[in-house]
């Protein structure tokens, strides 16, 4: 029989009237013919709470007492939607991690999935059982202690059950009904896509659209999932389709540019008067690298002086207070005067298979925000997008400019 | 090394500041040179919230989801502890029932204790690590599925680990300071016992008294475990030693009576004018134990119409409704006219392993309690107990009586 892997978040399974919803969604796919396999995420809002917990019995706790902790928001609505399936008169159970079991590797609180058997899984199908899994976790196989995958990492595991058993499909349900050209709230012409490329996908979650964890999109790349993306908040006896993540080559009309992504998370930092020559650079960012902070736009700008010069670059601004930190104590020997800092800056990015084989196309929307008086403070291309750092207060007028300018608005 | 189980019911970790308190009483026993484990239980109320969300879902659940929901709360508490012994310097690490493993049998939901493995345990303690085990839950080795213990199981969880790892003590942490002659809120009087018999505190736990899991009594009678009652809100660093339970040659001076115990947890049924030939008992009891229901003091009185009988028992007032509607079903078979039932009732109990060689000390409670002109409904006596049923108007009046009686009063 055909396999289909189903996948709810936080706010899909936030009471039991939402369980109970994601319930129908599963049983609609039962009667149509599917083994079925559910992962499920932690009621929303609980995980913050352990989370909060765990902040408050230490400043510096061990990943793995985290992870102990944290992993049981997830175990709980597995056992919860389990029993709701069974009362609609289906057979399920519910699997944690270490069960089936989920391999992973030894980073606790953002480990990656090593293996998955899913033999168990398909011994469950074999007797008629949907399996309810417990996303976001795994075991460490040398240690037996559970390990979890970090933030939103049941989507990850979602597609990287469906690669273990092979599964025809898998559904990943939100509270959108599927990825858009933008953010609706921010451009309300903003359209739903019907398909979009796993490289594109991939650009537009590490860009800051939230409809994906990052790794999930790479796992489904590297896997050839199928994945589509759709809203659980839609009629169950009758929902619509959502949004496939599918190989470039299954979308017939392809667009120069599929959607335009934006970041706030971002903070600027500015070194003034740093000495121009060879190994400054490496003085300023291994450190950096060295504490695990991902450096992301770099610009270089000779400044009066011409033995000196500026450098600005941006980090995660959840990292801001931890480089600067690093930087000033490094402060003698990359031999900067000042550090300038700002953030209120976002990243707006536009992304496109298409752009590969058009000429152009960055130029055109730099021309497109100068009119519009936007000062681009960084730039940075890769092959099929690029992304500018402007003042945050031009957010929704530069994604707005862009949207139009590709051609994205709603007829 | 010598070493020690120490358990912290939910009261003791009911939040993060109690949490940090339980941890200064194991900081404090470390220091004195014991080898530590440390069974807690779930934060308070979080074990009902889970069991509340189980019964929203579904009025039919399967235990093995339900074991999987609730088994969570007592995995976060260890963690949470786990973390907080480290930020105060000590090696600490988390371990839930299938990590070590505690083995149980199927019986999920109110599962026992099979096997418990305890060579990891005693590894760490190899590497100077406090070993914080998740109690209450285990693992059906089966299965591998997570089987919990029944409510108050991790008394019976440290008790079990006391006896695998061949423990010198095992320290019981409650909201009070030790086991009482009665409920000190009823009689303010009553006296904290400095040692109690095994047999006294088995009988004192099933007849009322909260203090302890009847199982974990059992076990620590059984494998001999040197067990302690104390106090989690006494100072950690001066903290009083509680009540001993051991072996009745260990005490030294003792009581006819030892303690006086009462339970409101009981309903009485009266069935009347049943048709007195044989097997008509069987015609009542024999359903009532098929549904695991449990009879606990049974009176036959001769009616006025001498070809009938009133019987009259008590069960659980968690029993009563099924238990009622049983017996309207079988009401045929049976043959009694009317079904007669009352919550208002209480059972009182004198408990002290002195009765075996006293004679008449039953007697002089049913003296003393007609002085007061409290009407007795039933009795049963056993070897080391009696017990009573009495309107529970009368409770606190009858329990006082039975204190002073047998000389319990504070001097």
């Amino acid at each position: 029989m055909a396999r289909l892997v189903m996948k709810f978040g936080g706010t899909s399974v936030a009471n039991i009237e939402r369980i109970r919803n994601v319930a129908r969604h599963v049983k609609r796919e039962i009667e149509a013919g599917f083994d079925v396999a559910v992962v499920v995420s932690a009621m929303s809002g609980k995980t913050n709470e352990l989370v909060g917990w765990v902040n408050d019995s230490s400043k510096h706790y061990d990943a793995c007492e985290y992870d102990a902790v944290v992993a049981s928001g997830e175990q709980v609505t597995a056992g919860l939607l389990a029993i709701v399936l069974r009362e609609m008169g289906l057979q399920a159970r519910s699997w944690q991690g270490w069960q089936i079991p989920i391999e992973t590797d030894n980073a606790h609180g953002s480990a990656r999935i090593a293996r998955i058997d899913g033999t168990k899984l398909i011994e469950g199908f074999g007797r008629g059982e949907v399996a309810v899994i417990a996303g976001f976790q795994g075991v460490e196989p040398a240690t037996g202690r559970i390990a979890t995958l970090g933030r939103g990492g049941s989507d990850t595991s979602a597609v990287a059950v469906a690669a273990a058993i092979d599964a025809d499909r898998c559904d990943i349900y939100t509270d959108v009904d599927g990825v858009y050209t933008t953010d609706p709230r921010v451009v309300p012409k903003a359209r739903r896509l019907d398909k979009v490329a796993f490289e594109e996908m991939l650009e537009m979650a590490s860009l800051g659209a939230k409809v994906l964890q990052v790794r999930s999109v790479e796992m489904a790349m590297v896997h050839g999932v199928k994945t589509y993306v759709r809203s659980s908040f839609d009629d169950p006896e009758n929902p619509r389709q959502g949004t496939l993540i599918c190989d470039e080559e299954d979308i017939l009309e392809q667009q120069v540019v599929t959607g335009i992504a934006f970041s706030k998370d971002e903070a600027q930092i500015t070194l003034r008067k740093v000495a121009d020559n060879p190994g400054v650079a490496a003085a300023i960012f291994q450190p950096l690298a060295d504490a695990n902070i991902n450096v992301d736009m770099i610009i270089q700008v000779v400044s009066d002086d011409a033995a000196h010069t500026d450098i600005t670059f941006t980090v995660a601004a959840a990292e801001f207070e931890r480089a600067r930190a690093i930087l000033e104590k490094g402060k003698a020997e990359i031999g900067f005067t000042t550090l300038q800092s700002s953030g209120d800056v976002v990243k707006i990015s536009a992304i496109g298979v298409g752009m590969r084989s058009h000429a152009g196309v960055a130029a055109a929307a730099f021309r497109a925000l100068a009119e519009k008086s936007i000062n681009i403070r960084a730039i940075t291309t890769s092959e099929i997008k690029f992304s500018v750092l402007i003042d945050a207060a031009y957010t929704e007028l530069a994604v707005r400019t862009l949207h139009s300018l590709y051609g994205l608005d709603k007829a």
